[in-house]
């Protein structure tokens, strides 16, 4: 059980989220002398910070691209990444209910970062060092590139006169509906496709390419 | 204000849907001298069913790409395009708080048109014929597209042994987030973007013409 940390980045979306959910779990959020020094900060700056850190207590990040290895040259080491889009202006309350990825070499470190993740309130699974480029991918598929997705469609909103605050109703019942297709691809409506790509090519032809690389992207 | 109306295509899944709402409201969903005739078929048979029908009460249809014109021989006529994804299996609440594009010529087409989104629950707004291509891409974006992005993502999921249902907290929080962009673009991490792309070169090479187009198309 984790019950001393030392956050690192502490003021970041992500630091301080999880500073004050330890705090609400009784945990000592405390400077020096840590059981488990847990760096928050950004991805690029992990390698530097670690090497920074006295050898000896648990030490972790919350990056979901980066390698357990960045975390040299401490043995005592994993990663923890809510899998979840965390904001400023928002408290802890925004880690409920989400998952996340736990990657670690040692058996104790797997099961140090499973505690660590549900006394945040996370639902942990396992992840391999390996395949952590290629999980953070798809997460930014799910996220970074659903925010584009609607920047794109507001835009052909605001373009046509129609408000984008109607998109998001649509957006929502989406997901809520568990992703079931409708609309034209759902019907083999190819007519209505082609329908959008005349008017793509016409009115916003830089957005030509984007409609076909999603339709053409179908995984197995 | 309208009292009866006959739906042509009553089973599909909008129309199922209308129908409850109208009588739910009380209104007199009919077969035979209805004020209002309603098609909610599919896009390619709309011409072929308005044509059929003998002229005399007012004409509508539910498609959000096809014109208004689709509906000759009749001149009292109108398009009322419900902005959400309806399935079966859920009843008329689908409509709720969703939006509707309004097209029609005449000044009193738009007021029946207005009249029927609201009884039906929905907001309307008025949307130009010549627009309604370019305005339904943008509906495929928001919903056929972001099924897609899942599917991605889901895929991705499955092949690093990650739990797919994971994804759904995330996307559904990008949402109520109002679409504030986290992650490795926000923070400028282009490393990050790097890494995703290295990793689909090698993983999934399909994947790297759709995550590079989403990438490059940034509406102004």
């Amino acid at each position: 059980m984790v019950r001393s940390v030392r956050i690192v980045g502490a003021s970041g979306r992500v630091g301080s989220a999880v500073a004050a959910r330890l705090r609400e779990r009784h945990v000592d959020v405390r400077e020096e002398g840590a059981e488990l020094c847990l760096l928050c900060v950004p991805d690029r700056a992990i390698a530097e910070v670690a090497a920074s850190i006295e050898p000896g207590p648990w030490v972790a990040h919350v990056s979901g691209a980066t390698p357990v290895a960045a975390l040299a040259p401490h043995a005592r080491r994993f990663c923890v990444h809510p899998l979840q889009t965390i904001v400023h202006g928002r408290g802890p309350e925004q880690l409920d209910g989400a998952y996340a990825a736990v990657t670690g070499e040692l058996p104790e470190a797997l099961e140090i970062g499973f505690q660590l993740a549900w006394l945040l309130g996370l639902e942990p699974f396992v992840l391999a060092d390996a395949d952590k480029p290629l999980y953070h991918a798809a997460a930014a598929f799910a996220s970074g590139y659903l925010v584009r997705l609607h920047r794109i469609a507001a835009s052909l909103f605001e373009q046509v006169g129609a408000p984008p605050r109607g998109l998001v109703p649509l957006m929502a019942r989406t997901i809520e509906n568990n992703f079931e297709l409708t609309g034209p691809a759902a019907r083999g409506d190819w007519a209505t496709v082609e329908a959008h790509l005349r008017a793509l090519e016409e009115r916003r032809p830089e957005l030509v390419q984007v409609y076909r690389a999603l339709a053409e992207a179908t995984p197995a």
